[in-house]
């Protein structure tokens, strides 16, 4: 018997030759963000972090990757019927800027309850906003209508090759910026970056642990990973609004076989994150931006002892875009 | 005559050497913070804005540079003794962690109305707090007391030429992270960032300009450049908290000779500059941190001649502690 220790990721929707060719298609395009350490954040971790701070990327979330990459993979006939999504902000303020960059119209069905700042986002970035009902039958009807209209190219949010291929680039930054990470914690919600992460991380060294993060009240992940099979929730109910959304037939395979785990936080812990990022860190984290860092100091981690060999971990904080005024509710209450 | 277009900075309390000794002997202690740009703050500016992180800086500010250069500089009998100060709470919050760093006490006298944050940080830092009145007269009677006490070396928090230095090394940083620059711009409180900025800008390339920015409440350093000395004022007025402190006899020489103006702006102003900071750069900016972009976005930096051709614009965002009520406070009124 042949001993291996690559795990093959060629049958999955992105491997690391998408990944690679992704990071340089979107190079002229996207910021190299800064990776961030805080001696008091080790200290009540009692590890080492390094905060790979995707608020600070274009459009103020690492949704640009992605957006970027499926953008720019387009053939010129394609491209110029543009491109259209029905999902929530930071990927269709993506998509917009991605566009505009090519010159092509983006059309976007945004839900109604989305944050302000978020739609204010799409329309500065040029996107032409649809707004639906917040169900995602109507986002998902009112899209296929504009499709229809316009011959666009449809670009979810995650279910999408090129989208993950364009998240993946995140890991070849960190593996640059911090050769020593061991684990890597992101948060998960359709999958996109934690496929594209994964399939990185793994090809690259399988050695480093690939950790998803979700809270509460859409552990549809974690639910999914102990049913063997992806599971829908009903309904959702988190302060996390970006990350609500479930798997899908591209990002499932990767998440099953790839994730080492998925960890479970409380909106408590989330806020308390963002209070931390806010407070120490200094950066503006939206709180699926800040998940991660809620998963490192939480029970579930600290104390499981799968993790405690997790000495250098980094952590996605995977955007910053929140309204003030939300963020101040949720930190007094 | 000779032509000569180096400008001499050896009169002054802080040289290029002294910033560059200053740069090795700090580097171990120190983050080199990031560079930050955003399109959107370019177009809203007209220029290329390079915001150089300072909040992201160890104890949150710009002040660990001078006050590690500070300590670090004593020998070891002098050392030992401790060191102490009665300036507010960035400054101590830094030279607690340096004498922590050196394994030495620090003695912080603070004023009572200090932001809560800035008292905690002290501690966090393992200084020993010695609470005051506010009074300037209350806070360097009580460090008197201390002094005799301890035998502990005073470290101002600006008018000292080591601090002054340490402060310098930030230029040093920002033209190898962004060559191109041709202008900075930083707050203007007791001036030892300011004469740290200008004397090594001014000795590496004296056409950069150096403008120095500061509130309407507490235009002391405006006024100084009006008269051709050093004004204090019978009181201060601004939401700026940190920038209320005059000049002193080291830095006022170089601010009279080196910095090419001083930009006054409203509070109005900085309020706008920190939820630009907070919505769009993501960074956490207390207010004499923002001052630097709320002068660049003014009527008095836009619209006079003189800056029309600053194109690359070095922004130092000094600090990023604050408590969130009050900021949200200003936000809202």
């Amino acid at each position: 018997m042949e001993m291996n220790n690559h795990i093959s990721t060629e049958k999955y929707a992105a491997d690391i030759s998408s990944i690679r060719e992704a990071q340089v298609r979107i190079k002229p395009f996207i910021h190299i963000t800064p990776v961030l350490t805080s001696e008091s954040l080790n200290t009540m971790s009692g590890r080492k972090l390094f905060f790979k701070c995707e608020s600070f990327q274009k459009v103020g979330a690492f949704k640009f990757r992605g957006a970027c990459n499926a953008v720019f993979s387009l053939d010129d006939d394609q491209a110029a019927k543009g491109v259209a999504t029905h999902s929530s902000g930071n990927h269709a303020a993506a998509l917009s800027l991605a566009a505009k960059l090519r010159g092509i119209p983006a059309y976007v069905i945004v839900p109604k309850n989305a944050p302000k700042c978020k739609i204010e986002n799409v329309k500065r970035y040029g996107g032409q906003v649809i707004l639906s009902e917040p169900s995602m039958q109507s986002r998902e009807s009112t899209a296929a209508k504009v499709l229809e209209a316009t011959g666009a190219t449809l670009v979810p949010s995650s279910n999408h090759g090129r989208v993950i291929s364009g998240h993946g680039t995140i890991v070849l930054e960190i593996l640059e910026q911090a050769p020593q990470i061991d684990t890597i914690i992101v948060p998960i919600s359709g999958g996109g970056l934690t496929s594209g992460v994964a399939v990185a991380a793994k090809a690259i060294n399988p050695c480093i642990r690939v950790l998803a993060a979700e809270p509460r009240g859409a552990n549809d992940a974690a639910l999914s990973k102990a049913a063997g099979e992806i599971v829908r929730l009903p309904e959702t109910n988190t302060i996390a609004d970006g990350l609500r959304a479930f798997l899908g037939n591209l990002t499932w395979p990767i998440v099953r076989d790839l994730v080492d785990d998925v960890i479970v936080v409380e909106d408590e812990e989330i806020v308390e994150a963002m209070k931390l990022c806010f407070g120490i860190l200094k950066v503006t984290t939206e709180p699926s931006g800040a998940i991660g860092l809620a998963a490192v100091l939480s029970d579930s981690f600290q104390k499981n002892p799968r993790w405690k060999d997790c000495r250098n971990i980094a952590i996605v904080l995977s955007g910053g875009n929140m309204d003030l005024g939300v963020v101040w509710d949720s930190f007094r209450s």
